[in-house]
């Protein structure tokens, strides 16, 4: 059954007739086609029994269409969108609709409305299931993704000096990717030095690195649509014993989670599983976010690893575990590999030592 | 005026007691405060008569706090962040709320409609009228990030080997960029060479430059919050006299269109300016998008230059100039400037030189 059969198997079911999709990564995933419309429309109509259509900017005409193998429409950008998918649909009489509601906007919504008179549902819960589950292709390129990250932290630590700044670090990295064909992170590299790292989203910049403290990388790469995401913390000099030790104390917290992970323990039980380790040790406060997120297409997707999520977890899903200690001011530290869930266990996409390394200041 | 007292000012004048903001940009433009929050809550909510409130991811919390002046509120990612938003806002009673439609997805909607009762309408395009002016102090940013368009096409050229890839050009671009201080290009930046030049949105990838042909460089940068894009065309080698008289024919277009525009001129008639140029020789068909997009924060915000826009320019408008012509398996030029209204005229962010380039193959 292909991906577009599971679509109309699940409209049928819930005898609705249309299923529209408005997010670019989740027509790629469905279609193959991948584009970003910007403010522009683009949309996949599934019809329940009726040949899909995409609908797109005419300047992605010419490409969707050596891509897909049913209509592709387009419309210019002096043209309104709305009257011309009202034009080209085969039908626009359906009372149950599907729509991404966590990807439409209002303003799209309202457009889609403005045609159809039927009543719009939420798809997004039934997307992220179908993403969560990874087939072994996709586990395969999840792979790959992950061992260029790997090779990417490898560029970064091989850069370090005290007379480089974050930004040389991460300029270094991402040349290296691209001269080895990667065209695109999946997210802004993050090189963070000392109290920049005790930030969890601290932003690099020009700080040359610092000495006798940690240095944090939190990167990414987008290879065959899929992305891989990891974050290493090293030692620069010789970081004091507090720091050391709130290094010991993320990473047994990781290591705990990631032994713990098999099919049947829920989300909310990992997460509990890592934070444990680290509140028993007093620093509970510190870490102030989630154990970790979903990982495929997107480097943030399904499922998310945290209380409350009683999720069960099934074999072939990918998620982060990344716990991590900001404590202003002083020190921060991350420590995270994405992973599937295996027959009895989770294995990780990463592999770059996790004991702390220290480079000379 | 502040930008907030602004947003005050227009809730007061529509008789509305609430503005929900919930683009990051905007946020930024409004506060100075900057975050992605990926698939996480940010709110700013200002009221037309209590303080304006900030809720943030608790991991931005602290970074926050330390930009604004006025009540920032988080939550974990295991908490409801409706009910949170519900508990520390001052009022939820509003009769007639603003909130960015063409931002807010139908999931945050329904999440904002379950705690406020009244009627929502949208934001957008006071927003974005607010956005299409600038300053005097966001065109010196402009001008900046133009400079750093100049400076990196200037090294994709230095770049430029018959034994490079694209994406070893962009490489070496983007390295630079870094090297420089420069965080984030405003989008992937493309090098497209030959046959992938003529796809209007061709995707960079590991092509050799080919020789005889043209090849275009895409780029932008982002500094001090503010974006660039430029586009160029350059010979490689020796181009037959068909490609070289279509990069004439572009170039004319886009010059003749940068002399009309001045205050006064309607976006569509911008657009009709550099059109007819392309259609009269017969290629209007090869040129299938509109002439350009406003600029300033976002790489694409607001006035679209097309058909059918009778926004009238004034000084201060920031808006790109681009036509493109492209010829499947034959021949793709773009020429791009960003610039902004004068009192007289439109100046550009961008001086890059434009007779065609010739390029040892």
């Amino acid at each position: 059954m292909t991906k577009l059969d599971q679509i109309r198997s699940y409209l049928t079911q819930e005898e609705a007739q249309l299923a529209i999709f408005s997010d670019p990564v989740t027509i790629n995933y469905l279609t193959g086609f991948f584009c970003d419309p910007h403010e522009r429309q683009l949309f996949l109509f599934v019809y329940q029994d009726l040949a899909p259509v995409l609908f797109v900017p005419a300047l992605e005409v010419t490409r969707a269409s050596q891509t897909v193998s049913f209509p592709v429409f387009g419309y210019m950008d002096s043209e309104n969108p709305w009257e011309k998918i009202r034009s080209v649909l085969p039908n626009t009489h359906a009372s149950r609709i599907f729509a991404e509601f966590d990807h439409l906007n209002v303003s799209k919504f309202q457009g889609l409305q403005s045609i159809f008179s039927g009543h719009f549902e939420n798809l997004t819960p039934y997307v992220q299931r179908m993403r969560l589950m990874k087939s072994e292709d996709e586990i395969k390129k999840m792979i790959i993704a992950g061992e260029f990250a790997d090779k990417a932290v490898r560029v970064g630590v091989d850069a370090i000096s005290l007379k480089a700044t974050e930004t040389d670090i991460i300029a270094q990295i991402e040349f290296e990717m691209k001269k080895q064909g990667i065209s695109k992170m999946s997210f802004e590299t993050m090189v963070l030095t000392g109290n920049n790292a005790a930030n969890p989203h601290g932003i690099p910049g020009t700080n040359t690195i610092e000495n006798n403290a940690l240095l944090l990388f939190d990167l990414g790469i987008e290879t065959l649509g899929y992305t891989s995401d990891m974050t290493r913390t090293v030692a620069i000099g010789k970081p004091d014993q507090f720091k050391q030790d709130i290094y010991k104390l993320c990473l047994e917290a990781q290591l705990t989670a990631l032994d713990f992970i098999k099919p049947g323990v829920t989300a909310a039980e990992v997460d509990a599983t890592a934070r444990q380790v680290i509140e028993k040790a007093g620093y509970g406060d510190f870490f102030n976010h989630r154990l970790g997120h979903g990982i495929g297409m997107d480097v943030h997707e399904f499922p998310s690893i945290m209380a409350g999520n009683d999720l069960v977890l099934e074999e072939g899903m990918c998620f982060s575990v990344e716990p991590g200690i900001y404590i202003p001011e002083k020190v921060g530290v991350r420590i995270e590999d994405c992973g599937h869930v295996t027959k009895n266990g989770f294995e990780v996409f990463t592999h770059t030592p996790k004991e702390l390394l220290y480079f000379e200041g």
